[in-house]
């Protein structure tokens, strides 16, 4: 027996862990955690069952690494306070993870792999949307929980074919292969003596995989409609729409022909991932048996290729909304588990560079739109490049000099050197550097809240986390 | 009361959280874990006192931040088995540490600061040695366990005056001013009737400062000499001194004027960081009371400033190796804690750079020496240019130009450049790229093992460290 006393007298044991322990309480220990925790919490706690989670929230913060949280990190941090404030993550880290892929010829994983590995447990060859080695699928935790009677979601702020996304309810050995994964990932599975859909909720980009059109625009495979009318999806394109609707158990809500735009360049049609995962949450907490739901920042990532930094920390805040929204409805749940996590790092971000030991990320606060989304902006046909660059860069001593060099190479239409033109006046003032264009191998953090944490604590290897997750089902 | 059962069952709960949990076991609880490990550890385990530690390694990597770990990671790897082997620390993770000092124009920590914050609790100003932000000095965790009669002990690869270890044993608002800090550490202290020195074993570089020597090389004060013939001090200055000594309490073994060398540029004379710490442990154990050991691998961080993989990679082996001997040690001994950590990372390794998915860090096993050693001994008088680096540079592929870059920068007498040129052939085999040439601001790893580990699991301040440290005096 470990004592009840002991463990609470080891007052820097956080808060989560104690938690964590709480779930798997015997009777005594439950009577315990309920004089501490007063009998309203008591009453919940004593509904989970053997530290099992019913839901499962995997949260997927693609290119989210340790160097990205820590620009973020300084990015939140109120100067006026000694030290850096912590996030809203820190209270969760339960370890980390190796997101090696198995490659023939890469040695770091691309999201195809990545997606695999945490959503089937096997490794696998960059690019290869869950299947294994010999190019044969392999089964994923999400079409576990649904044989299970469980029900199914996936949020994604990329198109939802993506390769995260679609690792978790499509087969295929080439991510590119956009239009047959849309094809799965609407499809239906039997379950039981029904029918249904192997996601029962899908709210994400992607009208241009989900309405299939010929060169002409004419559609030619209307999966959305084939959704509608086979399982009763109700089919939204708006924010409104989406917030609108609170009495369906399905749903796919497509906010965009391919990816949504970031956090910060959105349109009054586009949901936040915020509001998009609160949405999911509520469809599928209406099963009572339990759901699985993926949910994805998939633009930390983008924004790393990019080397975009206000994008960087754009998709970051978003997906910390997102995060802190799906943990206190998993504190008020009880029988929810949030795992957070990234499936690699992106960008090779250095927080502080040059010979200055000093970061300030704070600059990204006087641009108005990301990097990507400005330069896209500005290539535009008849786009009024100079009015563009004045109204979305409010960084006061930018000089004429690098105001020219966005300005020249927008003229140009040369699309990579006007974003490098605009990353180079926010990384000078940031002093941010980025050490590459793709992913980079070092381990990423995983954070976890709710019953079935402790599997996650430690570094472990990506394949691990499905392994996990699965393991609730038994 | 937490069952044991509900503990056992959760089987991905890493050994070492349940040795920590072991070790705050009522009895019951310990009639439990006696069964589960078999006796004689049951026996061992008996000794531990409420989950106290007796003896505290605390462990420094300077500079070995989480990239620098992925790096090392990479190099260990075993390519033929798929993903990538977890290395002796992934064991031990417990969690991660926030480094910021409280500086009024910086905000990256300095070694300085950052000692300062690991030794006393007190957050300071980049330069500072264990003194506040107003200058006034601020007791280190080392003068406590002096005080409590515990031995105490500083090992480090730099020379022992430098900002780390000094951090624990002296107080100077400049880490530059080492003739002044290597006195206070040769210092005595009251404890209870007797006159002990503050430091009882210190192994490291250091004979310019600890025996100080004016302009025509005559010593002026012999800080050795007065510990010998004050406290009983044995003086070693080789590997072998130090080696076949086992009957001292107290050492002060000095290995180079200022530094060491890196751990593969080392002559026969210089001890191993692990042959060091195995000797202080060895010195230290002798009081029964207990110890506090600091023992630092002062110079992954000078390899992260020199951007020179090599180095790095063979500085992290070395703390890893001397890592193996403590943790070896606190498994046998039960009541000895080991704590490793960085105190900052520096350098802004990125694990892959370019285009590439690819990191191959194992390129620096063709190297004979690090980089920093190597142009050393290129810039020195009469050196044989071109036969050192064809001696101490085996990378095959290596092409006319990039060796011609070297050696013109090295006739040059451009120690920069000369440096520059041998990363340059080094990052491009390996696929790496540095975005700082001083500190980052990420976090950085927290590994425990032993009674009290608990306290140092999640994401802390840095300045946390020496209050979990102190706790256990209580």
């Amino acid at each position: 027996m470990v004592s009840f006393k002991s463990i609470a007298t080891t007052t820097l044991l956080s808060a989560t862990i104690l938690a964590g322990i709480s779930a798997s309480t015997d009777a005594a220990g439950k009577e315990h955690q309920g004089k501490a925790l007063g009998h309203a919490k008591h009453a919940k706690i004593a509904q989970c069952k053997n530290g099992q989670p019913k839901n499962v929230i995997l949260m997927i913060g693609d290119g989210m690494g340790i160097s990205q949280l820590g620009a973020y990190r300084y990015y939140k941090d109120n100067e006026n306070v000694p030290g850096l404030d912590k996030i809203s993550f820190d209270n969760y880290l339960v370890g980390s993870q190796l997101t090696l892929s198995d490659d023939p010829k890469l040695n770091i994983t691309d999201s195809g792999a990545a997606g695999t590995a945490l959503a089937t447990g096997v490794r696998t060859f960059n690019g290869a949307i869950s299947v294994d080695k010999n190019k044969q699928a392999v089964r994923t935790v999400l079409e576990d929980y649904k044989a299970a009677g469980r029900s199914t979601g996936l949020v994604a702020t990329s198109e939802l074919t993506h390769a995260t996304p679609a690792a978790f309810a499509a087969h295929n050995p080439s991510r590119k292969d956009e239009m047959d994964i849309a094809k799965q990932m609407a499809r239906t599975v039997k379950v039981g003596k029904e029918e249904q859909p192997i996601v029962d909720v899908m709210l994400g980009g992607g009208t241009d995989f989900f309405q299939q059109k010929d060169k002409n625009g004419k559609v030619t495979l209307d999966l959305v409609k084939q959704m509608q009318d086979k399982s009763g999806f109700k089919y939204v394109t708006s924010r409104d729409e989406m917030l609108k609707d609170t009495n369906s158990k399905r749903m796919i809500g497509l906010f965009a022909e391919s990816a949504m735009n970031k956090h910060i360049d959105r349109t009054e049609k586009e949901p936040s991932l915020k509001e998009m995962t609160d949405t999911a949450i509520q469809k599928l907490s209406q099963n009572k048996k339990g759901f699985f739901l993926m949910v994805e920042g998939s633009q930390p990532d983008w924004s790393g290729h990019a080397n975009d930094l206000t994008g960087m920390i754009s998709e970051i805040s978003a997906f910390d909304e997102a995060y802190q929204s799906a943990i206190e409805y998993a504190k008020k749940d009880c029988n929810t588990l949030v795992i957070a996590l990234a499936d690699h790092a992106t960008g090779g971000l250095s927080v502080g560079t040059g010979e200055k030991y000093e970061f300030h990320p704070k600059v990204v606060d006087q641009m108005k739109m990301t990097h990507e989304g400005l330069t896209a902006k500005l290539l535009e046909k008849d786009a009024d490049i100079e009015a563009l660059v004045n109204e979305n860069i409010q960084i006061k001593d930018i000089t004429a000099e690098e105001k020219k060099a966005i300005i020249d190479a927008a003229k140009a239409k040369d699309e990579a050197k006007t974003l490098a033109a605009i990353n180079k006046v926010v990384d000078k003032r940031a002093n941010a550097a980025w050490g590459s264009k793709v992913h980079t191998g070092e381990e990423v953090h995983v954070y976890a809240f709710g019953p079935g944490k402790e599997k996650f604590m430690g570094v472990q290897h990506n394949i691990q986390n499905a392994e996990n997750i699965r393991s609730f089902l038994k």
